[in-house]
């Protein structure tokens, strides 16, 4: 870990969780990371609502995006820490952050540099495929791709980088 | 489990997870639920983009919201299968359902019953409050409820339930 990571640790430490009140009704940030250390976070665009992706972040990508105005997030497959937009230049400038009511999940509105992507595979959402509703089996169920262009070829971009995805 | 959910078992059954490109670039509905049998979903209000809760669902709960149409969620801290409103009358209805890249995680777009609140606080959103950004440790680190009025009273609406909230 940086030096200036190291230094930041020692003042920037979340409130501890002392009451279900507190956590609810309160202004302490006191967020509950999962037994990963993770906890995961909506991404939406600030512009129009439509959810970019959801990543997860551990105790020192939170921080980080606090102090930055960046998303930061902790990479799963990867297993390290991400800066979003590090590679692809791609960043995400946060317009807003939420915490939900027991703190163990966040919101980022975020505007989105370059060609505006947040996903690996090229599109701008992540969810870029809809399920249909009303099957009551899988006989018919095809989803949707509700984008049809990619805004940037991943084999450019992540040139000689594994994909992320994992089965 | 009730007799027509076990008839159900039978018939629904997710594809197979066979490749990267199938996953990201076909038509299979095809989901990763992690080791607790879980995958997150965002559910956002169809009509303004905003957050309103980040669940959980388990396989059940997938299949019963395809059906249906109205959101089914996996209570993790009830441990059970939770059709959203069965207690509060506030039902979600399923304007849109998609899954993103890797397809570990969901996003609903609904329209709420009722008041339109989705939080046992009472809040129309779990992402009440919003965390200030530019600090670089906690001091003056203080969240500001975005909304500030309840759409219910959850001591009237949840009585002699437990809260859902853990420390």
């Amino acid at each position: 870990m940086a030096p200036n990571n190291a230094d930041k640790k020692e003042t920037f430490t979340f409130a501890a969780r002392a009451s279900v009140e507190q956590v609810e009704e309160g202004s302490d940030l006191a967020p509950k990371f999962d037994a990963d250390g993770l906890m995961p976070c909506v991404t939406t665009d600030a512009a129009t609502g439509h959810v970019l992706m959801l990543g997860y972040m551990n105790s020192d990508a939170l921080e980080l995006t606090i102090e930055t105005g960046e998303a930061h997030y902790w990479s799963r497959s990867r297993a390290c820490l991400w800066h979003k937009g590090a590679t692809s230049g791609l960043f995400q400038r946060v317009v807003e952050m939420r915490v939900d009511d027991d703190q163990d999940a966040l919101w980022l509105r975020v505007q989105v540099d370059g060609s505006g992507a947040s996903c690996h595979v090229g599109y701008r959402s992540c969810f870029y495929r809809s399920v249909p509703l009303g099957h009551t089996d899988r006989i018919g169920l095809q989803l949707k791709f509700e984008e049809v262009t990619k805004l940037f070829d991943p084999t450019d971009v992540y040139e000689g980088l594994p994909n992320p995805t994992r089965l």
